[in-house]
């Protein structure tokens, strides 16, 4: 797991080399080559692996998959959004290099992303899987994905919601980069059959699990621990799993959704001790 | 000229389809398909008929490139940016739907336009032009494009700069998509040769022209004549091509540009007389 995530710090690295103009460059790389657990790579990655494929082919959407994340933290966090001055134990972007440059940095790492994906993907890989990849990849990013996710979110502050509505922000917000990773990485492998639905199944409930814990730890946790200032939902009286539920069940559910990610992994005889071993560590780290 | 700008709106309209959550979407139609030259889409389709190529295999590209359009148009024109409050004759996006909304409707354009390209270019066309067509798309868009043309900008306001870094900008923020909608109606019509290169150059020098042009109507126009609120850059004390070379020379340079535009067009033995009539057209709007 070490050496993958210095393989993508490598590559996005490489992919992020400072150009004129530096400014723009540097925000990116601010945000991008920030600590970060990597785990969507990670996933992407070891998707790939658990389908007997070369993670060569995965890498390059890897690293887009990472860069896209970050463009919407970066957004996520702007003043008339979220409003964040921490991330990743650092200022958020726009703190350091203002809003304009932040929103232009975002805009570069969503356009960047597809440039590192069609530029660096081997020639072995089929252009028709390649071209289903980039569409899924957008689908995960726009307005029926992550940005999907976060309007609604905004529309739901302060705001009574259903649980319907709830799920569709966390599965959105969250819930479809973590499945596009993990179904692309089965995709570019050359996984065909039932592998990259079950893979993709996996994914989204390791989403949903990794939002349910962001949930506990912004109560429970530390600003080391989380690497941006807790406390803050319930401030902006947001709508989280734990408002919804309470800590105790949100403790059980995030537990139950684990283990039926891992079932997953076993009804389709996906071999994979990382794959395993992320659901037990989102378990770990928020479930004390 | 008039079918195809109704075949562009009535596509745009059709990708842009109302789902949910609305906002956003509303948000995306509201700038997208409020009344446009539809310039760009409009040299994209005119430039595939050029090299006698069938304008289907372009359409949904020439739709795309309106979004990117639309999208650069949104968030350039935000508070943290060039803060303004009309746009084609219409409230700005962030000034009806509020900040957060317009930033994410840039955002969900610029995700949405690749997959209207994947999914709605005929199969006909070639897969490895397709990929190579998305990968220009996005760098039109982003950091080495109109990001960086608009990076450079925003760096140089209130500054002395040199020339050289002015016609950075100027290529970048405005030409970059000119060049990549000629460029690409070409590529998608199947055409070899020099003339891809010969349009891109075209396209290239009518997007100077343009940016030359809209100058010149910041401070001669009216807000009906332009739709946004005239006088703004000088009030921003913005570098423009009049802040630099004078109403006159600007007026000169327009004329000459323009007419290398329409040389390279005879030289390649390039026929269509809508792109003279683009390249007279700009002439004529500035230059009264």
């Amino acid at each position: 797991m070490k050496r993958d995530i210095e393989l993508i710090n490598a590559h996005l690295d490489k992919y992020l080399e400072l150009r004129y103009p530096n400014n723009i460059w540097e925000a990116m790389r601010y945000s991008v080559l920030a600590k970060g657990k990597r785990l969507r790579p990670l996933i992407a990655l070891e998707s790939a692996r658990a389908c007997g494929g070369d993670i060569n082919n995965v890498l390059p959407a890897a690293c887009a998959i990472e860069m896209l994340h970050c463009q919407s933290l970066i957004h996520d966090d702007l003043p008339c959004m979220d409003n964040d001055d921490y991330r990743r134990g650092q200022l958020t972007n726009h703190k350091v290099y203002g809003e304009a440059i932040a929103v232009l940095a975002g805009d570069a790492l969503l356009s960047l992303a597809p440039r590192v994906i069609i530029k660096h993907t081997p020639d072995s890989v089929d252009k028709k899987i390649l071209l289903s990849v980039l569409d899924e990849f957008f689908k995960a990013a726009g307005a029926m994905g992550i940005v999907g996710g976060q309007v609604v979110d905004i529309q739901s502050e302060n705001r009574e919601i259903n649980i319907e509505t709830f799920n569709y922000i966390l599965n959105h917000k969250t819930g479809e980069l973590f499945k596009f990773a993990a179904r692309a990485g089965a995709l570019l492998a050359g996984a065909t059959g039932e592998k990259p639905d079950a893979l993709a199944s996996y994914g989204s409930k390791i989403g949903y699990a990794f939002q349910i814990a962001d949930d506990i730890l912004d109560v429970t946790g530390t600003i080391d621990e989380i690497g941006k200032t807790p406390g803050k939902d319930s401030k902006l009286n947001k709508n989280t799993y734990v408002s919804f539920h309470g800590i105790e069940k949100s403790e059980t559910d995030l537990i139950n959704i684990c283990e039926s990610a891992k079932k997953i992994l076993m009804r389709n005889k996906i071999k994979s001790g990382l794959l395993y071993d992320i659901a037990d560590n989102i378990v770990m780290k928020a479930v004390k």
